[in-house]
């Protein structure tokens, strides 16, 4: 493949962590790096010159929102995502399959942590072998998603990584139905890359590992994904209740993916999430945790962090985190941001989530480091 | 005074337009000019060093806002509001005055235009010789502004140019109460200058001339406070019911008012009148208009504006306006933009405000040209 390629600079000697580059046609991606979420072509109240400025180095763009607002086809019009959106660094699309099975299952945390009760009348109509008849959100126009049609609207997007239409199955699940829908999504993965590898564009596709936290079917999974020509590997499904238990599914799964192809983790970036998978070897973590939180007023600081909306805050003049170089820390206190939050403005949200997408930036930056001095 | 003074650089031979320049401690604004409101020490959905950027002279602050959020105590223990919300030119404030007044009436907007009916059990508890007792709507606490204490809270914020205490007579008053309210209002006038003059700090100050849609009134305001020391003189109150009434008003009332002092329509900056109102001599206009629209979607351009919501605009994938360089025209298309409001994403009204402020900046640069060219 022409325009993306893996190379690992340094493996540690006390773990499985790794520092390494993924090339693609927009640019370099240093590994381990933290991938922002967004959405709709936008990270929630920053401008993309921002978020360029920040140096985050890969953004990840949702297909299922983007097909059904503005639609797919407006993008491929307006020459691909990236230019419609105006990024000049990589970009990673997910299928579809994620967002449109969550609607049936509910929220999506709660179902991949077993929280919650599976929702009556959600809004997929039909799964069969073909795919997912779901009805829109927006419109409530019926939308068949299919593997072919998912990676043809990635194409359409133009995304330099994209993902294979995937099925997430429930929690709650006899381990039947759960066979059933593994054996399927691996079908469509398999359908997914034949479609990506006769519409070649520049695009590399990573394969979804599946199999929930069934360590046998996670092995299947990476013994049928890996006999297969995709680019990278990414950890999708549930990864259990606890962080244990996420951490002894990662244990097991990574040494079973080849090691000179990147590996990302689907969903998961929480501070602690990255810390502790970091050593067992993953490359990239998305997640809209750093953005979601700095809306909240919740800002990221090496000691864990601080709510900003706290009373303690209104009178306290020093930048967030003392030798921040954020746009947000060099120009404004803790108290202007408290002040905001409190008087509901909006430039509050963007303050907050320039200063968390940097933090997880340089965050990213001392793992590097820290893997290349023999530290990790 | 030391800071603050005004040139008049040329004057209309058409017409009482004139260009000029307001010095302050924090730079020059060039009249005619567009005053942006950032309420609460932000322009909605702006970081400061845009507006910054977008060349904005003078930014509009709410004394009552500020007041109860975070405190102007809080602002001066910060440095001042330069200081607190960085921003590096002009800051003008009000006094508080009319939020107080506008939280008994009703809307202001519907208040002055006379739509509205007398709201009951507004937040103002009482009105005396004194001052104003109000109940804040954040906290419950009751609060009494004076001519003194509303002075002082804007010298605590420390911007350029404040304003005195003044009372907001509603529309529908008798015509004996509409005159205790006048004469009253001068009186806090002249205590409001007396406080300030004994607290210097670099500021000025601008008297508001009061007497509703009497243009005896009117005059006899502008007898009162011309005769008073101020460094400039604000139009205030009800400018009447149409674009038509306002005119003829201020037609009548600002050859009552010294050249050589600088002027300022307050609350009014739509398209239609800064037009009508420019030749009539006015340096400095304030609205929450051009920012206001931006969040609806409604983006202004030379030929009235587009409100980029409509599916019309879906594939528009052309500026906003041709050769419009601001920040958002020249990165982002109409249909990113229309995209990004349909996703309800916060990015929509940042850029849609860059744009309108942009605007606004340009359109005076404009007025300013024409005026020295002799067209206006």
């Amino acid at each position: 493949m022409k325009d993306f390629h893996f190379n690992v600079i340094h493996s540690s000697k006390k773990s499985r962590a790794r520092v390494g580059q993924i090339h693609t046609a927009h640019g370099i991606i240093d590994t381990p790096n933290f991938v922002a979420v967004g959405t709709n072509g936008t990270i929630k109240a920053l401008d993309n010159a921002l978020v360029h400025d920040i140096g985050l180095q890969l953004m990840f763009c949702n297909t299922y929102h983007l097909l059904l607002q503005p639609g797919t086809e407006v993008v491929r019009k307006a020459g691909g995502l990236h230019q419609f959106i105006n990024r000049k660094l990589p970009i990673i699309t997910d299928s579809g399959g994620f967002q449109v099975f969550s609607l049936t299952y509910g929220s999506v945390a709660d179902e991949l942590k077993s929280r919650g009760t599976k929702k009556q009348g959600g809004s997929v109509l039909k799964i069969t072998e073909e795919g997912v008849l779901f009805r829109s959100y927006r419109d409530g126009k019926k939308i068949m998603l299919t593997p072919e049609s998912s990676v043809q609207a990635q194409k359409d997007l133009g995304a330099d990584i994209i993902i294979p239409f995937d099925e997430l199955p429930p929690y709650h699940i006899t381990s039947e139905a759960l066979l059933t829908s593994f054996e399927r999504t691996h079908r469509w993965e398999k359908r997914s890359l034949e479609h990506h590898q006769s519409h070649r564009q520049g695009q590399a596709m990573y394969g979804v590992v599946h199999g929930g936290i069934d360590l046998q079917l996670r092995q299947r999974s990476c013994e049928i994904l890996t006999k297969l020509p995709f680019d990278g590997y990414a950890i999708g499904g549930s990864m259990g209740k606890t962080k244990e238990e996420m951490h002894q599914l990662l244990s097991f799964t990574l040494p079973l993916l080849p090691v000179d192809k990147p590996n990302h983790l689907l969903g998961i970036g929480d501070l602690g999430s990255i810390e502790r998978s970091i050593p067992l070897g993953i490359d990239t973590f998305d997640s809209s945790y750093p953005t979601r939180s700095a809306r909240h007023g919740v800002l990221l600081t090496k000691s864990g962090g601080i709510n900003v909306t706290k009373n303690e805050y209104a009178t306290n003049f020093s930048p967030i985190e003392e030798g921040c170089e954020c746009p947000t820390c060099s120009r404004f206190s803790v108290a202007y941001l408290h002040h905001l939050f409190k008087a509901r403005e909006l430039t509050s949200m963007s303050l907050a989530t320039t200063h968390n997408l940097y933090f997880m930036v340089k965050l990213m930056q001392t793992y590097r480091e820290k893997i290349l001095e023999g530290v990790v």
